[in-house]
Parts: C-alpha cells; structure tokens; sequence
C-alpha cells in the first residue's frame, strides 16, 4: 500500500530536491501574477535563497523553476498513448507532416517577420536619433544636441526597462541560455510564454535604437524559440481556438523538436545565415539532436534566408525608410585575394591569444556584474528602471562626449564616399568639425552599432581610424557591453563582443599594417572572431557565420587559427559565458559528459529524500495525501500480493497524470482492476502535455471523504517500461544514461532480492555536481 | 558455477545470432588470407549462406562480419582502464590531446594528400588516353582509336579488377556503406585494413581513369576512414614501431571518433567542401555524436581545404602535368543573379519529382543488378575480373560508337574558347567532323567525368548541347551507372548520380528554354541535385556540398525545394541506396528509432539460444569449455552464496578479456579472492584493443589438465555497471537505450525476486527486424 521507505542512504534531513522546485513554483503560481515573475526570473533568486537556506547548497538549485521537461518515451507506452500513436501511424500520419513542415515554415517566415521589423524599426529610431542630433550639432547648438541624443535614449531605454519590469521579466537578457536550459529538459517558468515574447520583440527594438551596447541577436533566438513554443502549443481553449490536428504535439519531444527550429531561424534571421543557424541549434543549443532535425532546422533557415532575400530586394527601392540604407550586416571582401603572409600568421596568433585573455577576462566581469545588479534588481520594478535609466546616461555621455577627444582629419581625396557624410549610417562623420574634415570617432559612436560594425570592417576606409581612436573605442564598447549586460532589457551579447573585437582587430591590424599583407578591416573581422570564441567558445557555428557574412571561403583558415586559439586560452581559465549565465540562475543544467568524480560513486550515493510509491490499485487517500504532502513529479507503481506471488515493479506514474485520473473519478470501492472501463472515461488526449499554466492542479480536485477511502486502479496511467538501473550502478554511466536519453525520472532497482522492488528514484538534481559533492564533501571535484 | 540455463523462451533451436557471427569470423581467420578475404567480403556472401541455411533468415544476419564493436562504457568501469583513465586526467591529458589534434591534422593532410594524388593521376592517365585517341581520328585511322582507347580501358579496368579481386576484395565498391557500419558499430572483416586502403587508392584511380562511370567520391570517404583507423591503431609491435603514447586510442571510442572525421575528411577532399563534409559525417556516416566531435570533424576538413587551396596554387602553374586544366568540379555562376520565375519554379519541381522516380528506380535496379553480379562473383577471382573487362569493353563502345549518331555542329561565332578544343578536357571536341564543327556527345563521352560535369553546368554553352544528345547520354550514363556499380572495383556513387542528373536537368532545361529566366547550366545542377536527392536521400550534406560547389547562396531556395521534393517521393517507394546496400551484404545495422511494431513486445521476448554465465570465482576449466563451444563475446558474472548472502549479478565479463586473463595464468588452487595479485601481473594496457587480426586468441592458450581444475578471479576484469533492463521493459525503449547508448550486450534481470539475477543477454541481432519478426511471425512489419 502506501509507503514511505526512509531510504537507505545517510542524509535523512535533507530534503527531495525536486520536491523543493515544484513547491516553489507551485506556490509562485498562486500570488499575483506579476510579483511572481519579478521574484521568480530575475537573476536575484538563486542569491536570495542562498542567504534563507544556508543549510543545503543543493537546495539552490532548481529553486526558481517550473518542473523539468519530461523527455521519457513514456508517451509512446502507456497503453492509452500507444493507441494514439498507432492510429497516427495509419491514418494520421498526413496530418502530422504536413503540420510538421508547415510549421516549421510558419517559425521560418514568422521569425523572418520579426527580425525584418526589428532591423526597420531600429534603423528608423536611431537613424531619427541620430539625424536629429547631427543637424543640431552642425549648427553648433552642442548641449542641445546632448539633451535631445539622451533624451530620446532615456525614454527609449526606461520604456525598454519599465516593459521587461512590469510586464514580463523572464525577457531581459540574451535568451539564448534560457533557451538551451529548455532543450536540455529545464523549463524555466514563462520564459516561452506570450507576454515575453511581446516583451522581447518590443523591448529588444527600444534598447538597441537607445544606443545602448547590446544587440538583437540573442533576442532573436528567444523569440523564434518562443514563437514555436506559441505554434506548438496551438490555439486556446478559452477562446475557442482550438484545432484537434494539434494534438499531436501535445508532447515535450515534437514541442522541444519546434523550439530547437525556433533557435535555428532566430539566428538565420539575425545574421542571414542558415547554414551557421543550423551549426549553432546543433552546436550551442540543443543537448539532443536526431538526423531528421537536421533537416527541418535547415528548411527553417532557409526559409528565413529566402524571406529575407525578398525583402531586402523590396526595401532597396527605399519602401522602409531609412532601413535600405544599412542595417544588415554584410562584409564586403571583394579585394581579399586570399594569399597571406608569415607576419599575417603572426597577428592572427596573437590575436587568438588576445581574444582567449579578453574573452575570458569578459565572461569573469559580466559574472560580477550581474551578481552585483541582481541586488539591485531584487529590489523592484523601479529600481530596475533606474538602473536601466543610469546605464543608458552613462552611455549616452560616452558616445556623446569621447568623439571630442578626436582630432578632426582631412576627408580622403579620392572621392568614392560623399565626406562628410549626409545620411547616418556614414562613414565620415563630421560632427563638431568644420567642413572638409571628420571626427573619425563620431564614425564609430554616433552610429548604429551594425554601421560601426561596417565602418569597423570596411577595407576601403584604410587609413580613416587613427589608432587612439580606436583603443579609445574599445575600451568604451569593452567597458559598457560589461556593465549593460544584466539590466531589465533584451541584451544580446554577440553585438557587444563583435564590436569589441572588431575595435582590437583594427588596432592590432594598424599596428601591423607595415609588414602585413592582409587589409586592417580582415583583421578587425579577425579580431571579432577571436574575442567571440574567447566569450562564447563556440567554434564551427561562429566559423560558419562568418563565412556566410562574408561570403568567402578563402578566409576560413585564419578564422579557424582564431578560433581554435582564443577557446583554448579562454577554456583554461572560466567557462563560457552562457553557461555561466546558467549557473548564475541557478538553472540544473545536465552536462553532456559525467564528471570524473562520479566513476567512484555508485547510484545508490546520491539517493537523498523519501521515496513515495503506490500500490498498483490505490486508495484514493494515499495518493492525494502524497499529493499534497510532497512535490515529487514521478512515482513507482508496485504491484503486490495477491495479484502477483511477490512485490513487483509496475512501473511510474507521473503527477500531471494522477491529476487527470483523480479527477475524472474512476474510483470503486473494491479493490479491483478497472483499466477497461477507464479508457471509456477519459480520453488519451487529457493526458497530453496541457499549455503553459494549463493543466489540471491540485486545488482543482474536489474529493469528498467518502472518495477517499475508495480505490483507483493505477495500471493505466503508469507507464510500465521506466528505465531502471541496478543500485550498484556506477554514477557516471547512470548519469550517461539519464542525459543521453533526456530522462526525468529513473529508477533504482536492488542488487540484492531480499529488497523492495525499488529502492529509490533519481531526478535530474540528484546528478547536480553541488548535490552529490554536498552529500561526498570528500570527493575531489577534479 | 558454471551454468547453462535455458532461457525460458520457446525457440530452443536457435542458435545464439552473435556466435554464430564469431564463429564465422574465426573459422575463416584459420584459412589462407586470401581466400578468406574473398570469402568474406563479396556481396554472394549472405546470398551464399542463405541457400545453405534456410531454416534461419537471422542466421544470414552477421554471418560474414568480424566481432560487433563494443561502444559501451566499460572502459572507463574496470578497476584497471579507472586507473589508466585517472593517471591520463593528471599526467598525461597533454600527450592526449597533442595526439587528438595531431591526428586530425594527420588525417586531414593525409586524405588531402591522397585525393590530390587520385585527382593528379586520373587527369594525366585519363588525359593521356583521350589525346592518343583524339590524335588518331583527327588522323581519321578510326578503328585504331578504337583499339587504343578500349584496349587502354581494358587494361586499367583489369589492373583494378585483380586488385581487388586477389589483394583485398573489401576495398571493392563504395565502401561509404561499410564505414556508415562501422560507425553503427559492426566491424566488417578487414574493412580498414592496410590492404584495403591501398588497394582503394589505387583501384580508384586505375577505375576512374578507364573511363568506368564510376566517381572517386566514396572511395575517398572510405580512403579517409582508413587511413584515421590507422593511425588510431598506431604502430606495429611487429616491426618494433609502437608509441606508448597511443595507448590512449586502444578503445573503440577514440577509434570511431578518429573514424568520423576521416570520413568527413573524404567527402572534403572530393568535393572541396569543408562544411559539407562535416554535414556528411553527420547526416550520413555517424550514428553517434557529441559536440566535440564538431569541432574535430571541421578541423580535419579545413586541413583538407586549406592544403587543396595551396596545392591547386601550385599546380595551376603548370607542374602537375595535364592536372592544372581540369581535374575538381568547380561551377561557375558568375551569370545567375538569383531572381526566378514562376516557370523555373515548375520546371524545379517538375525536376525534383523526376528525380525521385528515377532515383528509387535506380535504386530498385542496382539492388538487382548487384545481386546478380554477386553470384557471378562468387565463382572466383577470375569471373570477377572478367565481369570487369565486359563491363569496361561495353563502357568503351559505348563512349566511343554514341557520339557517331550526333551530327556535327558548327563552332559558335564568338570566340571565347578555342573551338574545337585542342586539349584533352576541351568543351568543343571536334571528333570525327571536319574544321570549324564539332561533335557534342563526344564533348561528354571523350572527357572525364568531372569534365564532363563541368560541361553540362556551363553557362557559357548555352546552345551547344542538342537535345537529341542530352536524351541519349542521360541514357547511356543511367544505365552503365546501374551496371558499373557491384562490379569488383572501387567505385563511387556520386558522380555517376550527377551525370546523370545533370544530363536529364540540361535536358528539362532546354526545354524549358523559351519560357525560363533560369540559365540551362543551372537547371543541370538542379537535375543533380534531384537524382542526389532521390537515390541517397541526404538533404542538408547534398544541399551544403552544392552550395560550396558553386559559392553562391541565392540558389540555395531551388536546391531545397527539389531536394525536399526528390526525397519525399524517393521515400515512397523504398529506402536509400546505402541502405539498400547494407542489406544486400547482410549487416546488421541499428536504426535510430525503434519499428512500431516493437512497442507490442518485451525484451524477453526476443531473447534466444542459451545464457551462459559465470561465477565471480570461476573454475578455469569451465570458461574454457565456454569458450571453445560457443561463441558468446559477453558472459554475466553471478556472486554466489557464500560470498553474498543471495545470488547477485556481479558484472559482465568479454570474451577478449577472459582471454588475456587465461593467457596470463594468474590461476589459485582454492576459491579466493586474488584482485590484488591480478593487477600486479598484468598491465591495464594489454586489455586494450588489439590491432586489426591481432590480440589473444583461443588457440594461443596452452593450459594443462591440471590448471583446468584451479580457480581463476573474474572480478578484476569484470566490467561492474553493464547496462541492464527488465526483462518486462518495453522492446521499443530497450532497443533506443541499447542504439543511443551504443551498447554491445545488455543483461536482463527478472522482474520477480523468485528467479536468477541474470534472465537473459541481448545483442545487436536480437534487435534485427528479421530476428524479431522470425521469432513472432504474427507481427505485423507496418
């Protein structure tokens, strides 16, 4: 019947740590709803727990979260689910394709939408912005020109703020490590629902048309990933839009396959770059990955790669504004022959080096940064708002101010650019000089961060950066994409670096113009590539970004020398910085490898908490007890004497799905087998994976005493195959096991038969490195 | 003790499917090399031993295939490779990873070095046969022509033909197929044997330049995977060339991964294609990946480009003979300004559905024509090679007597190239017709391949190609393309594909002229593109690899749609050609996903032939009487009363292991515990994998009467974590766990406490459709 087997193991007053993550965010759910994402998704919380509960590190972890993504094949078991899957197979299995390719299509275009509205609307803002401020200064009205630049900036920026403050806080920052949690099997709570996705699209255009330094490249892969999300979760029952085609994805494997499409076209449309969003799904996002997939991330790539086409086709004829003029970014390497020298090697190596030291120097700063800011933030919506508004000035100040630094020099004689220039994606500005000359710096500042990124690269402007303005400018763009990363807006990061890059490239390229054989602006392009691999220690997918930006091969082996040197410096030193991001939030993410330290534990060491299991046909009062008294999300079904000759292994039975059973009350009185008639009384459907916040919860039931001490046959809901490993099992290959198959619940069986059928059952934080090395503090963790 | 239980599964007839496969392997391993390699390696071989052994269809299963790899974990789980493992983390991590990035370097330049070489000599052999011959009809002295140009065919054909008929028949075919085998994890016999490879470079380039419609794409794939197999076997102890240092790479995990970016360096070294490679390797070659392997697999590939860059530099100057005319498909679109109509958007599906139907018609026809030839084949050596001189006789006429039906054309007015072609990989080949016209068949026929390629996608000959011509070389190609392949040869699939595709694309693209804005070169690519994509069914490698052929994107939307168009009706009829291949020659490969009829089964359902297990202190004479009458390559290690207080699985011992362990003779008179001495008295280096043939065998124990009475401690070799399920877990999931985790065997253990700790072991071929089917002819296979 109804047990609760003190597990073996030590520890008895710690508690189960996936119980602690669902009674949080259970108990979140209840509160009003913006309170409850302000205290759940900022990144204060896994600090703030840690001063309420010194006692267990473990507890950290998982504290702020939704309960993790089931990636069992559980839905195909269960006998009621195999029904459904078999008449997919025959009937429906048309249904189901054109679906699939249809909506991965609809997040192709979708996201293609969306970041063709982000580029227009940006360019237009800022191109406003900047005109304005420009007009102004070439009739010498200086401080006006101030207040009007940061002016606009502070209200962009505090509308930005006050957005992701009030309405959805789950869409500050980059996204991409929220996105790469979900597909490792963490939902965190609302980072994929609707009002973030309005947030981020919204908010991402404000905070890059403010001037601060972050981009729209990691807002646009939440936003494809939540666009999916959206897609896959299809339609809604209060509004009656509802579509039983649907039904098929109702499951975390075909929503997961959606959101890694969704994180593919969120960088194909940020960069214009397929293959590279294709590399990027596989490499940085997804922890599982199958061959078809391969495929459909690719059509969805494309698909934004065609639309983008297209448009930009459109847009040249100067429909959108001024968003024809620039905005994407698009290296011309027309004069790169290909050839290069000894000396070249030599920068590029040491610019490797450079990017590793710096990357990593980044990743340690952005760590302390947003620690330091999450106490700020915890403090409420204003004063996230005001911290969001401080950035923006300090910015503003920067960009306004260092161009004075600058000399003015002479525009080129050889006219093929108009100097100075008139429009604002120019590379001549003139700024506060007379006419005839530029402020080179005024170039690169008082331009969008995409335009500084081409003036950055351009071969043809070889001798306009001196090159103090150039240690000038990446010093400020290194400094503030540091101190920006971390407050209340959407922030990408691979702008910020780029640019960094960029600046450093150009510095080293200038120093080594006399020997050099390649252009300065190779080099800057050289520079962006060696301080993103020193950040986000990505290879191939950044290798192929900027190969498709540039459209040349014959750059691939300098930017591979790089990249391979700048990941390695980096690696010896921190981690990337999305998985820094990650450990920040206090996110459980699970490593594709086990650690060292697990090959000398057994799973059994790590077992922690109760252990709760149900017998095959169960009083209704156990299980709502257990229900209501403990978090656990699985539970091993047991059957016993007399309907088998000793205790066996039934199988799991997920809470979401005893839910649904309690509530449609197919209780007896006896005890009894009921499975047929079950299947009369609900359908497979209601067990499907229900929308975000939907789904039946625990005060939805409504259990007379009298029902309580009647029975509920268990047999068809659990599912009958969990996977199971021997007590003595080593830890490592247990946790290869749980990662490789994306599991949620797996349970230990005894070595010896003197024991219970099952002697305890592991989630996904029992293989947390803080876990285990809480329980083992004598384990070396190297 | 030593046990034989009978399972308690009906089919007592059947044999246990893995023995039978080892028992194969080393009965043959006793023969003469030769005639043991050919024995094996033929496709008669399932053929053969299925007119023989009727009652089984699973017997066929496996039968000519070596020791299935094992790519468990159980390196890292001895006590002994835990110690390797922990002293390779402190000490040596350096030396490992000097060694991983050395080898990819290694397998980059050396694939490299081999395609150049293979380019080189087919140009200059090729090209030497072409101008003889086109010497002589310009003297009119046809007959001779005739005789020089088929006589030089036959000879090179049959240079190949014995090559491969009496050195190593492994290496004839594509080999794609087997390294896509080895990578699921079965070894075929000598399949990466020294022999192999070099039987494969020369036979592909003796094979290539007789005129055979064959391409050097697989063989190059199959070369790359050799040559990383070597090298990641390292050394020979025969010849005193070992390094300690590869110790590291004595494991099946290392192997493979060294396997992997071989392959992918192949398809770069044959297509130029760094990026497509990558996506070869892991769309098509691998069944296992992991992130790193990404990174390693675009090393090699960039090795690969970067060395072919600086070659071709070299080259162009004129010092690699006739190689700087022709020799790598490049296309060139200078011309295509990607916009498109609505009737180039008919045209491309109307391509893409043609090429699904011809593609799976081509595919149906080489399974028959293979199946065919392998009864041929079987005959001997002498059959093969003179299946060989037949088929290149009919190649010969063929190319030499079609081009007589064209009529001679008259050289275009504008004078962009020489007309008619003066060299031998000339555009306009002037044949049989007088100055100032020339023949367009015989621009295709008397060429190579890769010329020929390069002439159907020009641009630049616009109208030269009469219809008529493109009709009859897309037949002529179609059709010795399915006669070519199965023949004893190193042959490759691609470009006989291509030609083929481009010649029907050229064709559809002709006609289409008067209402098509698409240039005809283009709709020549697209046609190969869609016989790509219906016979191989790859979608993204195939897409990647044309987009690096022509370094243009803007195509890239009409490559995907008839892609995605060819595969989808390719997929309607049957499965893919390497698919197909690894059918005919019977091995046993794992899917990724589980058949739906596998979900109505258990795991103990399928198990068959007699579990044999031992005790944790075994009787020396017992594991050899093991040994010697069966061929089990996994035995379960049982701890027995008295030594536990209920019997208990202990772990799972490999035969390979047993072996050395009796060879080393550490033997006790009483039943006790002797681990520690183990260890002493032999090295964790001499369980490592053994060399290709080598390693300890059964005949090399010499152990007395007396010492068959004495005990022997199975402990220290037992791997103590085998991966296990419930005999009740579903077959579906078991099959996922078994493919994703890369498994060898897997120990059932009872789900009741009444029975044995160990009910059962299953294999790879436990999992084989025919196995499973033929164990419950009741399941329906849809």
């Amino acid at each position: 019947m109804y047990k609760e087997n003190g597990v073996v193991h030590d520890d008895d007053d710690m508690h189960d740590i996936e119980s602690e993550g669902f009674l949080h965010s259970k108990e979140g759910v209840q509160r009003h709803e913006s309170v409850f994402s302000e205290r759940n998704v900022t990144y204060s919380e896994p600090l703030l727990l840690k001063r309420r509960n010194t006692t267990s590190q473990a507890a950290i972890i998982g504290a702020n979260l939704c309960p993790v993504e089931s990636l069992d094949y559980e839905i195909f078991e269960n006998e009621v689910f195999k029904q459904d899957w078999r008449s997919r197979k025959k009937v429906q299995i048309f249904q189901y394709l054109i679906l699939k390719w249809g909506f991965a299509l609809l997040i192709g275009l979708g996201t293609g939408i969306i970041g063709l509205f982000n580029s227009i609307s940006v360019e237009n803002i800022a191109g406003f912005k900047l005109l304005r401020t420009t007009s102004l200064i070439s009739e010498h009205r200086y401080l006006e020109a101030f207040v009007v630049y940061a002016g606009i900036n502070v209200v962009l920026a505090a509308a930005a703020g006050a957005l992701c403050a009030f309405i959805s806080p789950a869409a500050a920052g980059s996204g991409i490590p929220e996105v790469k949690a979900y597909l490792n099997g963490v939902d965190s709570h609302s980072i994929l629902a609707p009002s973030t996705l309005f947030v981020k699209i919204i908010g991402s255009i404000l905070g890059v048309s403010s001037g601060f330094v972050v981009g729209k490249e990691g807002p646009m892969v939440h936003t494809g990933a939540c666009l999916a999300s959206l897609l896959g979760q299809g339609g809604s029952r209060k509004y009656g839009l509802t579509w039983s085609w649907l039904r098929y994805f109702k499951n975390d494997r075909d929503r997961r396959d959606l959101i890694t499409c969704g994180a593919a076209a969120g960088v194909a449309a940020a960069f214009r770059a397929p293959v590279g969003g294709v590399l990027f799904a596989l490499e940085e996002a997804a922890s599982w990955w199958r061959s078809a997939l391969l495929w459909r991330t690719f059509f969805t790539t494309a698909v934004v790669a065609i639309f983008f086409r297209v448009a930009i086709q459109f847009c040249s004829t100067g429909k959108c504004g001024l968003f024809g003029e620039g905005g994407l970014i698009l290296y011309d390497v027309n004069s790169f022959t290909g050839t290069y020298s000894a000396s070249d090697l030599v920068a590029t190596i040491l610019l490797g080096i450079i990017g590793g030291l710096l990357g990593s120097l980044y990743n340690y700063l952005v760590d302390k940064v947003v620690r330091t800011y999450s106490i700020i933030n915890e403090k409420g919506a204003v004063f996230k708002i005001m911290l969001v508004v401080a950035i923006s000035l300090l910015t503003s100040c920067c960009y306004y101010f260092l161009p004075w630094i600058s000399t003015c020099a002479p525009c080129p004689t050889d006219k093929t650019e108009i100097c100075p220039s008139v429009n604002e994606s120019g590379e001549y500005k003139r700024f506060q000089c007379k006419p005839g000359y530029y402020n080179d710096l005024a170039s690169l500042f008082l331009n969008t961060n995409d335009d500084a990124i081409r003036n950055l690269y351009s071969s043809r402007l070889t001798k306009e950066f001196h090159i103090s303005s150039l240690g000038i400018y990446f010093a400020t763009i290194y400094f503030l994409g540091i101190v920006t990363y971390g407050i209340a807006i959407p922030s990408g990061l691979f702008i910020p670096v780029i640019l960094a890059g960029a600046a450093y490239g150009r510095f080293i390229g200038t120093l080594f113009k006399p020997i050099a054989t390649l252009d300065t602006g190779l080099f800057a392009l050289l520079g962006s590539a060696s301080l993103l691999g020193g950040t986000m220690r990505m290879t191939v997918s950044i290798c192929v970004i900027l190969l498709e930006l540039t459209n040349d091969l014959l750059l691939l082996p300098l930017v591979m020398i790089v990249l391979l040197i700048s990941k390695t410096v980096g690696d010896s030193f921190n981690k990337g910085v999305y998985d820094q991001i990650l450990k920040i939030k206090g996110i459980p993410y699970l490593e594709a490898h086990a650690e060292p330290y697990m090959q000398n534990l057994v799973a059994r060491d790590v077992v922690s908490g109760l252990l709760i299991t149900f017998s095959g046909i169960e009083k209704v009062g156990n299980i709502l007890h257990a229900l209501e008294n403990t978090g656990h999300n699985g539970f091993p079904v047991i059957n016993e004497p007399p309907f088998t000759d000793t205790p066996e292994l039934c199988g799991l039975v997920l809470r979401s799905h005893l839910l649904v059973l309690l509530k449609a009350k197919i209780f007896s009185k006896e005890r009894v087998l009921v499975s047929h008639d079950t299947f009369q009384r609900i359908s497979a459907l209601d067990f499907g994976k229900p929308g975000l916040g939907k789904g039946v919860k625990l005060e939805d039931l409504d259990i007379t005493e009298e029902e309580q001490d009647m029975y509920v046959d268990l047999h068809p809901i659990s599912n009958a195959s969990p996977y199971t490993v021997l007590e003595t099992m080593s830890l490592a290959k247990a946790a290869v096991l749980f990662r490789t198959l994306g599991l949620r619940h797996m349970c230990l069986v005894p070595k010896s038969q003197l024991r219970p059928p099952v002697v305890g059952i592991l989630t996904r934080h029992d293989f947390m490195p803080e876990h285990v090395l809480g329980l083992h503090s004598n384990m070396n963790p190297h």
